[in-house]
């Protein structure tokens, strides 16, 4: 039984990999794509997100547009972002490849109202994986509490249990909307957590570049898309082999064994004045917060890459 | 030409009036109630405001029922809390009185989805009047800001020039949910603000309340509610000359020279560790914030008292 | 019995009125004069503290310079400040009158350690009377937290019940070092709060102005002081009528009758947003938080008047 | 020539070790050891610090005793501490051994007198030591700012690039009072930050115990020392192999190759819910705020203990 989720993200580069392996994966039922503000506005995710559906041939998953904006407003990237999410993924927040017009349309419905129906409609709870900031599931969760039941599982892309990115110690799709992130962990829903500690496993390296770019039909753009990330992530944090965030917490679904996971409290600091965004993990239950999460902590990036190049030729 | 007008509120003996106001005034097209936890829990709020609507013979206006917790979840009414809501609306939040089953339906929709429907629908930019906790408006605003320009004004019963009253420097509304009322303010809409500082000058002394009690038909419901109130403010604040709140706001759209106001900037802290909720408002331009609301500062309370006793025999 | 006191202070055009009313007054025994950076930095206000006692003859009072910044550094008078001391009392910090080389020398120790050696020679339990920043006392406190049985009671002009000055919510001597005051505050040492609600009852009128110009000797240098505070606060906060807060705090130790109290809890907020140095009061007991204070809430204006005047008639 | 320091300390099993590598070492000259509560309260650091000086028969070199208290007050270790330093470090502060009656006095002089007298006195630059919490220091810099030319550089260990210990962003020395690590951080003060990261890296693993234990003379009690820490760290950090994490911040001074540092911006949290003590460390130069210490990285753990092992030895 394949397992039924919505794919909410902000596509960019890594988001890109995660809608591919979800769309790619016998394992995953896509319901639906709902797009958010953060690598870029939201209209550019919305975009992306039909472009990648439409490279992958993908039609039929709905792809609703979201928050433009963090659930308190503002812009997101507070204090001491040098690196909008523009820098990262470019302009187009896909840059890299000229996409043709895509043709997977946009569903005219808010993404929340989406995810809502889609939750209702669903004969089993549906897990949302959320790998941008996480307004909408907020949203949805402080909407419309009632649905909570219909939800499995959310499995976050976010934070760190050591440093961030965008701040020393914050992440940038919580730091984006650390309230939504906040609401999320407090909703008392399942939640996984995969932070940049488990995706920071998972770097593009020569040979991994090699091995995608020879995948056929989808090996040019992936390879085109991927170059791109490398030189942004050696521009600002010195990573020439760039780590691809997202398709990590959709990879987790489809293959248990590939994360090794701990329970531990996560929370969100909203508060701080250098702090703002951090995801406070206590692995070790040095606060008495009770556990309330499951925290990715290692991955088995050999066998990631293996499932992602595999679903990739799935699709070709 | 009345002015349109949802009313959203968590009634509560002074929300009561404010709906009684809004219903009897031909100054006022009330378009919709929608209702918010905070007083009580919002299904006891959304029972009150058809128990009055029913009372006033009020049949048309829809009443959905919103937000049931804050923005970002909890409870409300947060740090060295002593009183919540029930200690100053009793158990049913509107306690005083034995109301009949209301014959006013609860309308199926969320309170949110409905202010979307009715902004959408109206010909003509509506008021919104928020006399509870500012959950729906919030939510309203983030999830739909393409709506703004359909909103011609928000009028908030919220916050304090001076002191507060749930804590020294909090006022219930904007305790209660302190996010929501920073995403208000900061929403680039026409705001007016009716603080505390305004409504303490809405006493009901001796005075007043035998003007209320002698209102055919209505007297004696009101002077129920009202001599609760008397007790629980006495009780609490040392005030037996309770403070009517709520109706002001809806008072000053209906004559706008019964309240001088002055434009100043107002913020709302989130982050304080005795402080949150507080309503900081710029009335001598000592920061450097721009004015982004009306403040009222002084009530015409003769004028006011007026305007409500005959708008109650109006009713009657 | 005198009243034995330490009056630590920033002089300053209100603090010189409550260093003459200190040393004219037959109820106290001005022990030593101590200074801090407040109103300007702290060499300007030993230099004014000297000028002052100087000009009223007092010879044999120690007088000793502390802090030049907050406890945790800086230059204090943060967020949102368009109005640093030097603003209200000018670049001497005692702007208005063209003093003469003070005769009174600068004592060679630190405020602190004066205060440490005064406090541990005095007979019987020393009041400190603290009408700037509270950097000195604070220091005092956690440096020699053993003299805490030496200190019978500190008195601070500080705060407010209701509005600020430098900020809405915040007054200055509490803005300009808010650790130190939350230090004071916590360290179990009787504490009375003299704050805006109750100067701002201290109103240089005309008529105020016209008794105290009449004085023999100090009548013009008080006049010419006072005229240029009347000035600045007319600008600043629109009061024509200039409150004189420190003597104030002073009065109230000769004249116990002068103010009206109540005990409650005052704790300062140092983590907020936009309320900085926000005293937070709790009048009616509505956090639960233990009474940590005595808050005067009132003061008997003539009688305040008559006795400063007269006290200043005494030392011509 | 040996470089003049002053050790700041909290002994503390692993403060004993930076104690006798300083009083060893022939490149350092130990003039003054000053104790500050921490890891126990002040008298037991105090009494701790006069044991390992007299068991290592150091004498004449002063000791004397600061702050009991956090700089603005309080107990130190907040916010979900389940472990005070006395479940590190035992009820004595120094379990794990009976130590005679120390023979090395304590100096009548508050820690921030001594200090600020031996920097009056030295012919030229003084290097500050700190390995507790640096309440002494802060107290030092804010009372005396006109010393700071007298401090050739503040080591201090203190903080993490990764996680903490007390907190999951927190480490102890900065965690106990925050508000100190900062004075010292913004003192404009040449700064190194020894922390967890690297001292994380000074592990004593079983090797490294049999070498010390077979120390001649100090042996002994250096075994059952480290064997108490073990079952301590065990316990609480899973880490049977504890770190010693204060005799690194003394031998990168005696061997500067020792450690490889970067300098980048150090700043505290004082603010966070759940992130105050965090020291937010800028490797990458993300944030817009300029470097303003020397950041320990990594250590050469082989050459740090022989340093270690040699120094005690030379003390037998």
């Amino acid at each position: 039984m394949p397992i039924p989720i919505i794919l909410d993200c902000d596509p960019g580069h890594d988001d890109t990999f995660a809608i591919l392996l979800a769309a790619g994966s016998d394992r995953i039922d896509l319901l639906a794509v709902t797009t958010v503000a953060g690598n870029q506005v939201v209209e550019k995710s919305t975009l992306n997100a039909r472009r990648v559906l439409s490279l992958a041939k993908v039609h039929g998953v709905p792809v609703a547009q979201g928050h433009g904006a963090p659930l308190l407003g503002g812009t997101g990237h507070g204090e001491g972002d040098r690196y909008g999410g523009g820098d990262v993924h470019g302009d187009s927040g896909l840059d890299g490849w000229e996409f043709d017009e895509p043709t997977v349309p946009q569903d005219p419905r808010h993404a929340v109202e989406l995810m809502a129906q889609v939750l209702t409609a669903a004969p089993e709870p549906v897990t949302i994986v959320a790998v941008g900031p996480q307004t909408n599931v907020a949203a949805l969760l402080t909407t419309a509490p009632h649905l909570k039941p219909a939800i499995k599982e959310i499995v976050c892309m976010a934070g760190s249990t050591t440093r961030g990115n965008f701040l020393p110690y914050s992440e940038a799709n919580v730091l984006f909307d650390p309230e939504a992130a906040a609401v999320v962990l407090a909703a008392g829903v399942p939640i996984t957590y995969v932070g940049l500690n488990v995706t920071h496993q998972a770097l593009v390296t020569r040979d991994v570049l090699a091995r995608i770019s020879a995948v056929p039909r989808l090996g040019d753009v992936c390879e085109a898309l991927l170059r791109f990330r490398s030189g942004a992530y050696d521009g600002i944090w010195q990573m020439p082999d760039p780590p691809l965030h997202d398709p990590v917490a959709v990879a987790l679904l489809i293959d248990p064994d590939l994360v090794r996971c701990r329970r531990a409290n996560v929370v969100v600091e909203v508060h701080g004045q250098y702090t703002r965004g951090a995801t406070v993990i206590d692995l070790l239950g040095v606060t008495e917060r009770a556990p309330n999460a499951e925290v990715a902590l290692e991955l088995d990036a050999p066998r990631f890459w293996d499932l992602l190049v595999g679903t990739l030729e799935g699709l070709a």
